[in-house]
């Protein structure tokens, strides 16, 4: 067998998220699935992160052990090969072969999302399955000082969900950044690891903050409390954007094929 | 009654294009119908141009005849009355009141479109329905010399569709500028006006000579030609987008509302 690296891309739209469940399609049940009928058996796959069911992949990272004769055969062959028998909501970029004790999940140093709001008055018409609306000016001075509060190893508890399952809700972030072009509001965050809908609760009360609801010193004082009940609203799945997972040697992003082979 | 001019942006996907047909739903159906509730009689819009089946609209401007009262009450209100009455792939940007002899077809002095190509050796996950996919490399500074053999006034007949019914295709070409940004390439073109298909069919040939398959001077010749048989494959339709109609005094991307009037 052989163990490879293989960078997802996927539209989260109908997808009970990226962890096999029995109320609804995954991308992992999908992908196996695809593997399990090139390798002609069972095939398992573990990524770096579990997205939530709506949430977007666009470089999310997986592993798994496959024949190693048809994999080495051309591997670009092997990606077009899983890639039709897939859906087209979900596309494989590239793979490289790992050693035998890579993990996707545990060997990750940092992840990397994007959030995407539409900040106007009127709906997005076309981008309308990729932006969360958000119809009030959004002041991005403020929202970058409350940012700049989040960042460095903190207890994020205010931010993660009741169901989150982490032992520990220490978490170092190392990005927490907000741009606007036109319309478009990105929200660009990266940490060593997230909690339970940890981005979309920092999306949540950013957005308190550009609406001018809260002052940018609420988010010191929510970091502070340790306290969920005091967090703002969840951002809804549609606007978030899994975009890089970092490991020692290499990125997801950069395992997309350009070449001929 | 108040000749006003609204910024319509649309999803083409699903709708036969711009113009009312009895083979399915239309833009212009659509509107016509949220105006006429709105105003309690029927109301006719007219575009700037119209779209192909599947083709997107950024900024299409259309004038219609609405009660001036009901529209001077708010604009914004009316915007968002008439929104509420659209499909969620259609929504009006904006509005402004204009002369009772403004069309918006005849007054256009310019028309802009862009056209997204995915090129990627994997087809796109998430933006399948946005881009026309092009798996082989593209020579982006071979497309540019070969655009810009089209530059200026000419007789377009190796570009138009067969059905096009224009008197002249004499049409002048003000821009057509490729660009690339990661994997999404960008062609961006603005003319008087355009024939049937003709930015479809000026894409498919730069195309062309993109991949290898046409040398830079071929486009020269099959300007020259003024023959439809000679020309490439039309681009598919849902790679395109209508982006602004220029007028004298203002332009249609401008008519977006910001404010909370």
């Amino acid at each position: 067998m052989q163990r490879i690296a293989l960078t997802v891309e996927f539209d989260g739209y109908g997808f009970c998220g990226w962890q096999r469940q029995k109320n609804g399609p995954s991308i992992q049940e999908a992908l196996e699935t695809a593997l399990a009928v090139i390798d002609s058996s069972p095939v398992a796959c573990m990524a770096a992160g579990r997205t939530d069911a709506g949430v977007h992949g666009e470089a999310m990272l997986a592993h798994a052990d496959v024949r190693r004769e048809r994999y080495e055969r051309s591997p670009m062959a092997y990606v077009h090969g899983v890639n039709q028998l897939l859906p087209e909501q979900i596309r494989v970029l590239g793979t490289r072969a790992v050693q035998a004790d890579f993990h996707a999940r545990f060997d990750c140093r940092e992840r990397a999302y994007r959030y995407q709001i539409w900040n106007r008055r009127t709906a997005p018409a076309i981008e309308r399955w990729r932006h969360w609306w958000m119809p009030r000016p959004l002041d991005i001075a403020d929202m970058n000082k409350a940012a700049a509060l989040l960042l460095g190893k903190h207890d994020f508890s205010s931010f993660r969900a009741a169901g989150c399952q982490a032992a520990s809700a220490q978490r170092e972030l190392r990005q927490l950044r907000v741009t606007q072009s036109a319309c478009c509001v990105c929200i660009d965050v990266r940490a060593d690891a997230f909690l339970y809908h940890m981005v979309r609760n920092l999306v949540g009360s950013l957005v308190r903050v550009g609406v001018g609801k809260w002052p940018v010193e609420r988010i010191q004082g929510l970091l502070e409390a340790r306290d969920r009940s005091q967090c703002a609203e969840t951002a809804p799945a549609h606007g978030l954007y899994f975009t890089n997972a970092i490991y020692d040697v290499f990125e997801s992003r950069q395992i997309i094929s350009r070449g001929d082979a």
